[in-house]
């Protein structure tokens, strides 16, 4: 097992009827800015009832933070922070909202003349953030219990993560029945992200974190097993949706990460993807996965095996025969999810890798993976094997 | 699943040579007191390395903390931090040590006139404590990563837990290298412990908890695998020692029992035994758990079931075989690891038993368990079965 560090300091307030908490968990004297997306917090009532929850605390909205967030729209919410001198930020949505306003608690004390630089050095020059809290209303990134985020910027094509100590969500509100208006495509995307999150902590070499391999190994079962029936079943489920949502966090707060080795590739080469063509990012990481396992399967053999026998119950063949199956079951698991796997089913091909591989080495993506050997020529090869 | 708040804002720090982390973990201001239990701390050089970390921090050591830290050590240490002016409690040792520092930091601060009040109340009046933190040399308790205790006042005899928000470490050392100085009755208590926390918090009834209910299974198969290599090997094993530490800090640190039942009847029987008799903590739960899976198989036949499929491998048979089959996997798994399951192994009969439930029923344990009914008269039951 490697060295680590685990400190995770978010509350956790998970359940029904959980928002009532707010007036609880938010400072009395608070001036609140209450962060959304685009209308859905506000048709499904979930708005008033985080307004109601929120007593007779100053709050203000802002309104507009899109999927794959933007600096722009972050800088205007830093701007209407500042205008009304709000002390604390309360996002309402799912993992874009969450990483906008991470990005826009740090941006709003940033002290240098342009908050750019938080991204361009990945949060490291963050000294100090807003406090902050969340309402999450669809489950899948885990930035509700990370200190992380990724922004787009538009005008340069850029999509960076960042991260620091400082944001880190203060609590988190975790209601499943806030799941149930979600359209079949989100709760699709968010077992798929939730379960690459999973894998690129998880699929990589041995160093004996048994503890570590089985927590993962019991997020991944636990998503095959609730994924496809939450896409057919005619009313909502609480027991699953709760089992997406507490999966879905515990993918990626750190704990199943700690003490192994970590391959965010897929992550890397799906951001490019999302960035140029705009693709759902939960999509592009179903399209990268199977292709790098493929191509990284010398690499990644002993975990392969462990992943496919303890997940999908692969114990006869071959080695290559059961890495084969393995990396099947993973594809066919997305298709079933309805999420296509495949560059052509989104009508890209050869120019679109061209175009990916350009980005990747523009943004210094050139040492990937577990043992930072996946080259922009390696991409390549992964993302041909993705046609 | 259940509604469940989770929060858990201690640091860990894990690993080889990871002490000298505490210059940094420490504020350098702080006016430290460590506190450890015997003469080991000294012998094995951990208290030499610790001193050394922490520069030129004014400190003092408090010695003598024993097993089951007793309420009368406790409060000598108390009047020395009070007398010394400390304002950072450092334990050094396992969970009787963590414990009692717990104690310590909210007693040094407690307002009340008499600092027993504390226990009477099982913590609920406890409102500041001084900041402390831990460097582990015994994974066992997991206390190094929550925020209870269990503190014994000999002069009634009395064994009781308390717990608050203010007793969570500050951060807390894991060195699994620490443990090589271990006897190896020690290294198995600490297996038995952790497996016995994690069954209390999985094998009680359904709920639909399947990530939870996947995280314990993770632990006791890791437990299982581990524990009696660590027994026989004859040089110790970095890797063993460190799923052991993990698997320990993972079994009690809240994560596998938010939002599941709870069924801590066996701490609470075994708490007496140790009260009365002296049985090591670990010990009294082997003698317990079987017994008490047998008496009450009615009301955990789902989960026993899983238990036994999941984490032995028991597929065939009727309910009733596969119910006998895991409980008897159990008790071989501890007699495995060196630890007796039957009350004639301690010298103790029929006399014991009566102690037993009188303390039982002195300390207001009366409606043990997940379901709130197991009584004195169950408690008798549980206790003749382990005769």
């Amino acid at each position: 097992m490697q060295n680590f560090d685990f400190h995770n300091p978010t509350r956790i307030v998970f359940g029904k009827n959980r928002i009532a908490d707010l007036n609880k968990l938010v400072p009395a004297d608070a001036k609140v800015l209450i962060l959304v997306g685009g209308s859905s917090a506000e048709k499904t009532g979930t708005l008033a009832e985080v307004r109601q929850a929120l007593g007779g605390r100053t709050h203000a909205t802002f309104s507009g933070i899109e999927p794959n967030p933007s600096y722009e729209t972050a800088m205007q919410a830093v701007q209407q922070v500042r205008d009304g001198g709000h002390d604390f930020l309360l996002a309402v949505g799912g993992g874009s909202v969450i990483d906008a306003v991470k990005f826009i608690a740090a941006a709003a004390l940033f002290e240098g003349d342009d908050a750019w630089h938080i991204m361009e050095k990945g949060g490291r020059n963050i000294t100090q953030a807003l406090p902050f809290g969340t309402v999450l209303t669809l489950p899948a990134t885990g930035s509700e219990m990370n200190n992380g985020g990724v922004i787009t910027r538009r005008d340069i094509g850029a999509k960076l993560p960042f991260s620091s100590r400082y944001c880190y969500p203060l609590f988190s509100v975790l209601d499943p029945t806030k799941t149930y208006t979600l359209p079949p495509q989100q709760l699709a995307n968010g077992v798929v992200d939730a379960f690459v999150h999973t894998v690129e902590q998880y699929l990589t070499y041995p160093v004996d974190g048994r503890v570590q391999d089985r927590f993962a190994e019991g997020i991944l079962q636990t998503l095959v097993e609730i994924g496809p029936r939450l896409l057919t079943a005619t009313e909502p489920d609480y027991d699953d949706r709760a089992n997406l949502v507490w999966a879905a966090t515990m993918a990626l707060n750190g704990l199943i990460g700690a003490g192994v080795p970590q391959d965010w590739s897929t992550h890397m080469i799906g951001h490019e993807l999302t960035a140029l063509y705009g693709i759902d990012h939960a999509r592009t990481l179903a399209l990268v996965l199977p292709a790098l396992l493929h191509e990284r399967r010398a690499q990644k053999q002993a975990k392969l095996l462990q992943y496919g026998e303890r997940v999908w119950g692969i114990t006869s063949g071959s080695n290559e025969e059961r890495m084969d199956a393995a990396i099947a079951h993973t594809r066919s698991f997305f298709e079933a999810m309805g999420i296509p796997t495949r560059l052509s089913d989104y009508g890209l091909g050869a120019d679109a890798i061209d175009s990916v591989i350009h980005q990747l080495q523009a943004h210094g993506m050139t040492q990937l993976s577990e043992h930072r050997d996946l080259t922009p020529a390696i991409s390549r090869k992964v993302l041909e094997g993705a046609l």
